[in-house]
């Protein structure tokens, strides 16, 4: 028996560590789909006055980490770590933010499965009291991510319909405690990687949905909640086929979410938008959450929410190795207490 | 006032995470230089019967984690998540040893820091309560390195005298309790990144120093412990040059902790061994602490030690973007309690 952990893998947050302020910025394309009215921050061009388009991610993560922290209500001087991650190689983008920032920092690394993670650890210290107010944030950037894993954008190659588009957004929120708590963190399900042997770097939705059932399984059986429980379940960015894939999935295990169950990658962008199977990227969850999802929480219109940021674990030399594509998905509830 | 932590920047353990075992697995070069005896396992021939050195590192991490758990007298089944982290490219290593294991898992990125800030985070979650067995371990190979960071093997580049030798080794810590503690964790500094401004990629031990300088200076000061407190304080690889250049910045500030203070990279190969200003990689302090500290500790021959990872956060993008090498250290207490 675990004091602070229920079933297998589910880590419960007892003296309600509390989300109080988020901060999301994004790109042009992110700024005109559906959920544009709801960050804080859209870019008038993705390459936000840089020179580079990993200095423009660099910035937008610092520009949003600094944003939540002012929304809570707190300084700089009041946070005792940044914990963050991206999808670039040795996590620059979170890396040299948190060297301008000048604060403590971990550097986590999920693939797009990377917000869920970072606000579990910091929801552990702050429940635990190991820190007063942490920052737990995520991001991505559609020209730093195609060129890092895919291909130049110079190169306009053509994308398969079930390709995704990696949302140019980073999200952030500060988990601290106050007398009056509002918006907690309750539980958090760490997952276990899930390999359902798929080699097609096209075909993310298939790779991780596996990933997220197991998780979404994982949740329910641990903390022994009803399947009603929460108002919206969420996962990253399993996008338009992944979606239909876990729905089904979940089918056949006599699990009916259809009604609660949507996707961050589904609600971020138009059909129109051309984006074929939807948004991925690390930043996709982030800054649905810190954006729209939080809001809907302050509003009272969404009272317990299940976040589960879903990530493939692949590299481009893993995949020039013949390697599959391992997928994880790390489950937070959020709840109004 | 936080319940669980002191000073600006420290943890502190009150429940006596354990360090029930540990595991390492090396390279042919490090089982022939001075620590050699210490180690669990020493390969034959750094390929370890695999096709590719990536496939290599990710055998010796899974390896390493398997043995940690077998000497700490556990099974796979009772361990709740694996903490780790490697150098490559979206942590390769460790996300495909730990699809391996199906345990959960949390990917950690924190360059040559990542031994340090994986046991931190492991030591919260056995402290906390959140678990009740973590293996927290890293990974690096000098293959996988050279090639992803410098140049392929096949174009036997020369190394100038300030270039780090990367250790190929994979060390792993179970971290749990007992009802009789003996090895255990106490408190865990987390760093903030300090950016010299060096932009030599060959100049390693320089760009950390003054990452393992701040977090140094600021665990005695959070905790308030003397100077002389530790039978011995050890950076993760900051070399020969970086090792020299702390001292001196210690001095400084008029911390004369000469007698206490070396350096993993410089113990673990002999001057004799060719790798120019000592060894480097997250493997370097993980081994060095899973097979040479521990066995130490068990023995009785060191009682109170301080390990302090240090992490230079550059990427072959960031570097070639003209940024310079931000630096960062982790330090763990860990003492026979």
């Amino acid at each position: 028996m675990i004091k602070n952990m229920v079933g297998k893998q589910t880590l419960c947050f007892r003296n309600q560590p509390e989300i109080l302020g988020t901060g999301s910025v994004v790109g042009v394309k992110e700024g005109k789909g559906p959920l544009g009215e709801c960050f804080d921050v859209v870019l008038e061009e993705d390459i936000y006055g840089e020179k580079t388009w990993e200095k423009a991610e660099t910035k937008m993560l610092k520009e949003a980490i600094l944003l939540s922290i002012k929304k809570a209500g707190k300084t700089k001087e009041q946070i005792n770590a940044i914990l963050s991650g991206d999808l670039l190689n040795q996590l620059m983008s979170a890396s040299f933010s948190a060297r301008d920032l000048q604060i403590p920092f971990l550097g986590l690394y999920g693939a797009c499965s990377t917000m869920t993670e970072s606000m579990i650890v910091g929801a552990v210290l702050v429940d635990g009291g190991y820190a007063d107010h942490v920052v737990a944030a995520a991001s991505s950037h559609y020209c730093t991510a195609e060129r890092q894993f895919r291909m130049p954008l110079e190169h306009g190659n053509q994308r398969p319909p079930s390709a995704h588009w990696t949302v140019t957004g980073s999200g952030s929120v500060v988990i601290g405690k106050t007398d009056h708590p509002y918006i907690c963190c309750t539980y958090g399900t760490i997952g276990k990687i899930v390999d359902p042997g798929i080699t097609d770097t096209n075909q993310m939705g298939a790779a991780m949905a596996p990933a997220a059932l197991d998780t979404v399984i994982t949740h329910f059986s641990d903390t022994g909640r009803p399947l009603d429980y929460y108002d919206m379940i969420l996962t990253g960015d399993l996008g338009h086929i992944g979606k239909d894939i876990l729905l089904d999935m979940m089918k056949k295990q006599g699990m009916d979410l259809e009604k609660v169950y949507n996707d961050c990658g589904v609600l971020i962008y138009d059909r129109e938008q051309d984006t074929h199977s939807g948004g991925s990227g690390c930043g996709c969850s982030a800054v649905t959450f810190s954006g729209y999802i939080f809001d809907k929480l302050i509003k009272g219109q969404l009272k317990k929410i299940l976040l589960i940021s879903t990530g493939a674990l692949m590299t481009t030399t893993s995949s020039q190795q013949g390697n599959s594509i391992p997928g994880i998905a790390h489950a937070i509830a959020v709840e109004i207490c």
